[in-house]
């Protein structure tokens, strides 16, 4: 089967049009996916308006992925057809590069992005490598689970990597990564403190797990959380109170950005060298950590909180999105 | 004996003059050292400077301390008069934090600077806590070790935390810090790039260990480096080419700044993100980090290069290092 219906957006900012394409053969290393559901994540919306100079058009965006397995490649590992899988930002990476041979293959400099050079996942059918193709846990709630792909591991795997459930965690921006961020700390045991700039959203982070929640504009009352934290992880794209945000973590505390703030982040050597703390940033996660995502929100029923679209209504979605009303996900459902 | 002879700062940027002090009752867990060699560090000179709005005068300055403990305090542990010993940055700490329990006594909030509310070095006897008072292998040479008690450890703890033999490290900066951070990253077993903007220091960059020099005034060589690194340690105080640096940096790679740059450091969140990398710092190192970077430096003879003064020219000594000539580091010798 080559040839497959999709929503196309012919240019920078056009609104998608539905077309027939022609995926060619499958690849050795390849498998095809029949599209259920397709989350719509903000970076979707920044590869249309071609905000980081990186897109390719025509292109087919959605990257978050869930559906079945169709056809399998020659060489293709550890996945047979009907089985329910899910892909994510990436599709592909080298396989032999010290990350991907380390285990790392999310940090693999030939990593395909699955909506920049490649076809995604508003579409009836989609293709990805073997290893991008991760299976999902048969309790997963997989009509809701699609923005785990993207946004779940982005925020989950600083987690994985820096957290203990012992730890102090805050989350900076309660949009669709900070509030995943927020359930997925308070589901890992975590003592949890939210940071959002809209105060009408104060009693959703608390219903989300977040033990305290601070207004993100209010330098004083950060201030007021000096040496708490041990790891903040931030999900805006928007300047914030930096200096504030590095004084609230404690001895060994990291700021981790996951948000494509665009305005470099001034840092004082100082405020790191005292306290022995780190600002850093991660990229999704690789396969073998999106395993371990997914089984720990089936069990832990760690879900997005959604608004669901017909796939045909991709661009009322995407207005949507633009709009800044998205809460906190949105996911479409395949009609083709 | 409660009196010392003293080289004393009375106010800011004022020359010393040698003075009898009174150094009251010994405190129960306190050590008291008989002064043989102190090294002379950048930050005597900024607290004589009152650069960091920290100094308290008088001063006495001097806080890489050599010498044999002749009193010790009722309830000090695991010292005997007559021992030889260190004594750097800090002089004690509450060792009741989380910090000092964890053995991370460097990042106590009430630690004790050797110079700052306290008695430093540049006199014929000095206390401190017994917890901070270290025991010098036999092996160590005595003369030369002082610099190692804050220089020393401020560039062996990032080598101890982040490194291991098979890193590619890059030391920024060889003066004071940087040309033990050579040093230490050879003995370590790393490949080493030292970055100085002096092509006068290269040939003496590569007889310290380093396998390759690379004019940190020249973005074009650094950014042939991009994504070879694993450590960067950062000595210098004055701004650099910080993204080219970053982008040297190879997947997981760290930028780790021990030099007190007082302009913010401008990073860009991107450039953290897709290669996961991370911006760190930290404040010399705990008791038990400076014990094994000692027992290393005895073991693979690393030691700083030395120039010597007696103490009673404490004040042409200060002289000198302002000038920026000394190569690479001041010791002075107790002639009381």
């Amino acid at each position: 089967m080559s040839v497959t219906e999709a929503w196309v957006a012919p240019a920078v900012k056009q609104k998608l049009v539905r077309q027939q394409i022609d995926l060619g053969p499958l690849g050795a290393e390849e498998v095809e996916v029949q599209v259920e559901h397709c989350g719509m994540c903000h970076s979707d919306l920044s590869v249309l308006n071609d905000e980081w100079n990186i897109s390719q058009f025509p292109a087919v965006l959605g990257h978050e992925v869930v559906g079945r397995v169709v056809e399998v490649g020659s060489t293709a590992k550890g996945l047979t057809v009907g089985q329910r899988v899910g892909i994510g930002w990436n599709s592909g990476s080298c396989m032999h590069c010290r990350s991907c041979k380390s285990g790392e293959h999310q940090l693999c400099a030939q990593a395909l992005p699955t909506i920049v050079g490649h076809r995604g996942g508003f579409a009836n059918r989609i293709r990805a490598d073997w290893a991008w193709t991760l299976p999902l846990p048969e309790t997963l709630n997989v009509a809701e689970a699609g923005p785990l792909l993207c946004g779940g591991i982005t925020v989950f795997n600083p987690l994985a990597m820096y957290a203990k459930p012992t730890s102090h965690v805050g989350i900076v921006g309660i949009g669709g990564l900070g509030h995943m961020g927020v359930k997925f700390a308070a589901a890992y045991g975590c003592e949890v403190t939210a940071f959002t700039s809209s105060e009408s959203k104060f009693d959703e982070a608390r219903q989300f797990g977040a033990h305290h929640v601070v207004s993100s504009r209010d330098s004083q009352a950060i201030q007021k959380l000096a040496g708490q934290l041990d790891l903040l992880i931030v999900t805006v794209n928007v300047p914030v109170d930096w200096d504030a945000l590095i004084a609230s973590l404690g001895p060994n505390g990291r700021m981790h950005v996951v948000g494509a703030v665009m305005n470099p982040i001034p840092i004082t050597a100082m405020s790191l060298i005292f306290g022995q703390k780190s600002v850093s940033g991660s990229p999704t996660g690789s396969p073998v950590a999106m395993e371990k995502m997914l089984e720990f929100a089936a069990r832990h029923n760690v879900l997005p909180q959604t608004e669901h679209f017909r796939m045909s209504q991709v661009n009322e979605a995407f207005a949507h999105l633009e709009a800044g009303k998205a809460r906190y996900r949105i996911v479409l459902d395949a009609d083709f």
